[in-house]
């Protein structure tokens, strides 16, 4: 248990005076609530899930703006201090580091005061969302208003829908691509001037949230992954409820079935027949939504396969499982369903289950099939009591193109990797169109140190190998993110050193999230 | 005609002694035949729609470099001699300039050499292009290689692929915001640094046009519409071709129903009903295509309504058209098609003809249908006969959300001006989802002077009106590029300070395109 009552944590290269003048300045500024360095109060700011040491990456202490102007003000402390400021909009995304810091010793710029649904527009179909609000908070604030439209949750459903589509995160229904169906920002920049973009910068305009790209270069991915500013506002569009819906479960019976799955879903999903994101799922991941992996190997090392076997005759599920929505008027709907079936009729042995047409209007059921209607939720979560103990998890989450080639090689490339470290190959594929997330989670128990670093440099020797066959990351965890940037290599980094100058124009301290993706001012390099 | 055998017109600020220099050592570099200055080589640059005086926008040579290592030659010579370069891919944007540089004196960097097809993935469905490639050549490349993908062309098909994408046109088809199917660039900037952007900063990359964002901030948004670096490559969506299609043509008896067809219409694009964009044209530009406006109506001043109802009468048109395209197998086509019958029965006295369902292996008909199947033709060039005399246009493209009545305010405000200064309503909305392209043309003799400046005159009035009303515009002609520029103030012109601040960043001599979209480094404002 900690005993001391401030932190003794400094940013790099900040005096314990200095650092104390600017708490004091924080206080003034902000109140005393909002500003917080006592280790207990801290402790949240730490990696979760940290594979490893979770004091790698700790915070020196954490501010809690309330508004735009509570920003500002922030913001002009940390640049005459020279504060690391590391924004999070809740700091949720517990695969990836929760809201610890990348450099240690930065002050958490922590959004979650500002939680306010600005906007919802149900003839367009959008939200406008202060970085604070989460997932089932917009979802309650649709009920509320007896909103017909639709959300799509990510996995967990405490996130930030601000924080969630500035990574990129990703669900499962049409909506699924969140970054894709982001429309509108405002961003407040280092040196305290605020921004809307896109349309959003007419400060009459009606167009903010239905038109991305505005007059003129858009900056709205530039603010992405980023840490070029620090978004407040964000406009989301969101579904439409539909007439009604369809659910398809293929089971297809081999591992190497993958190829063809693929290759079957790809014409379907570029020509929009399946509606919603196609989601592949190993059949451990579908086992580890429902049962501990104990119940069907209670062995050391890799799950064997005829254990795997034995647990998908059991579970009635397949090796491999693919998962779809089909959303509108039911005659649509059907005639969407026969064109693939028919496709996947050409797959020996694949099997569908599809729920009954369902109207919209029907009281949802419980079950996985909820996030595919909008409905956000915490049942990703019971994929940490899989292997026993104090369950954690951290992700690999290679780009895949969709092909049955591509999806083949990151499959018997990482099954093989994990399987030598002693881990089971967990994971699937999310299939957004012309490209596939593929994740990979590395299950431990974060009691169990040799587990949690083993789980560490599994990660680390997946993004090397996979990195070498030509496959980067979307995103990835605080203690990867150099090396993962290190691979985005054309033309002896060209793209860092772009970044670098925009960082440089944008942010002359280096005051806002050093580190982040791998963007790191000098100041910060050692 | 002109005499001199050199142009005299000088770069701001340049001597004729350094610019004489300048041109030697562009000629020394990449061959005499590759740098124009005589009157008659640079006519062809400029305006050729010019509203007014078609001198005010004048290059004063032309550069054509043949690849990257040319630009980067050209970006050394320019950045020493401070030349202005006015990129251009090949420059056929003629309703909003041409080719010619927004800034008089500047060297127009034109790309049609570099005019390569570098890659056709029929897997994955796209194309990697140089900016020299129009939608002509894409296509015979296409056909050539017996592929079965589809382009998707804006109005003129001899356009470059890469100069309509960055200038965020749009076409018809599924595929039609053409921004949107974007995937991957290669950027030379203005100290020749040569970037690709997402997955293509990976050397040894698989998926550069499967996944846009890549790892980190994305950018190539900020090379749309900009003047922040030279797009030497892109990468662009392809649509697969589908087993078959349809077309539909509602026609819309009177001019009150544009509310009405607006909000029928966009819950059947928000969930991909209609899967094409949907177009929406006043019957004159219906009319336009097809006959001179002399057979329907020959006295001075609009077209008086009479005139219209005969006009439209006689060709058995709408008011009002709603054009779409479906694709697909016919199951689905059909299903969808009788969706939307149904939705437009409420609207009193709307006809539809639809096409009947035709496989996409039959050789397709001539006629307008020709684009929605991803045939590039000129046939949009038919409108400059409207008027008579030598056909110009310039166009007025305010962004319109997707609701009736903003639908009807912008029609209303812009019908009412147009008549106004004597110029019909010619014009029509492209609905891609959440926004519209509200697109309006003032046709005009360009050989009388009259006409040419109430053209402009009225071109600039729609700007500030429908400013005012909260529209801005999503593209303009280099005369009003300033005024639409302006309108974009939130926060004291927030956005163009973000702008200005990374023009400066990235181009710190300011030689790129200067005054593009009103982004113009400080040496160039008087």
């Amino acid at each position: 248990m900690p005993t001391a009552s401030t932190s003794t944590l400094l940013p790099p290269g900040v005096s314990g005076a200095a650092f104390a003048a600017a708490l004091d300045a924080l206080r003034k500024a902000l109140g005393t609530q909002a500003v917080l360095n006592a280790p207990d109060a801290l402790a949240p700011y730490l990696d979760p899930f940290a594979p490893g040491d979770p004091t790698r990456f700790s915070p020196s202490a954490v501010v809690l703006p309330a508004s735009v102007d509570d920003i500002r003000a922030v913001l002009n402390v940390a640049n005459s201090a020279r504060l690391p400021l590391w924004t999070v909009s809740t700091g949720r995304n517990f695969a990836y580091g929760g809201a610890a810091p990348r450099i240690n010793g930065s002050v958490v710029l922590d959004l979650k005061r500002m939680n306010r649904v600005l906007e919802v527009n149900d003839t367009l179909g959008y939200a406008l969302v202060e970085p604070g609000v989460s997932y089932f908070d917009l979802y309650e604030a649709l009920r509320a208003r007896g909103s017909r439209l639709w959300l799509d949750p990510p996995a967990a459903g405490w996130g930030s829908v601000v924080g969630n589509t500035l990574e990129r995160g990703f669900g499962t229904t049409p909506y699924g691509d969140h970054a894709a169906q982001q429309c509108g920002m405002e961003v407040v920049l280092a040196n305290g001037d605020v921004v809307r973009t896109g349309m959003g910068a007419m400060t009459n305009g009606t167009s903010w949230q239905a038109f991305k790209p505005g007059y003129g270069p858009s900056y709205d991915t530039l603010f992405m992954q980023s840490n070029f500013g620090v978004v407040t506002k964000l406009g989301i569009w969101l579904m439409p409820r539909p007439a009604g819906y369809r659910f398809g479960h293929f089971k297809f019976r081999r591992d190497t079935d993958l190829r063809a799955i693929v290759d079957t879903l790809r014409p379907l999903k570029l020509d929009d027949t399946i509606q919603s994101q196609g989601v592949i799922e190993h059949a451990l991941r579908w086992a580890a939504g429902v049962s501990p992996r104990r119940r069907w190997y209670d062995g050391t090392g890799p799950m064997p396969e005829a254990a795997i076997d034995a647990m998908t005759h059991t579970l009635d599920i397949g090796r491999w499982n693919l998962r779809f929505g089909l959303y509108g008027p039911e005659a649509l709907v059907e005639a969407r369903l026969q064109v693939i079936r028919q496709a996947f009729s050409a797959i020996p042995d694949a099997r569908l289950d599809a729920t009954p047409y369902r109207s919209s209007d029907a009281e949802p059921e419980g079950g996985g099939d909820r996030s595919q209607i909008g409905i956000p939720s915490m049942a990703a979560f019971q994929m940490l009591n899989w292997r026993g103990g104090n369950g954690a998890h951290i992700d690999f989450s290679p780009v895949c193109p969709t092909t049955g080639a591509d999806a083949t090689t990151q499959y018997e490339l990482i099954r093989a990797t994990a399987q030598a470290s002693g881990f089971d190959y967990y994971g699937g594929f999310t299939v957004a169109g012309r490209h596939m997330h593929h994740i990979f989670a590395a299950i431990f128990d974060k009691d169990d140190t040799a587990q949690s670093h083993a789980a560490h440099d599994l990660i680390e020797s997946l993004i090397v190998k996979t990195g070498q066959a030509g496959y980067g990351q979307y995103r990835t965890h605080l203690a990867f993110m150099d090396l993962a940037a290190s691979q985005y290599d054309f033309n002896g980094h060209a793209l860092m050193r772009l970044s670098d100058t925009i960082k440089a124009a944008l942010d002359p301290q280096g005051i806002l999230s050093p580190g982040k993706q791998g963007i790191l001012p000098r100041r910060y390099r050692s």
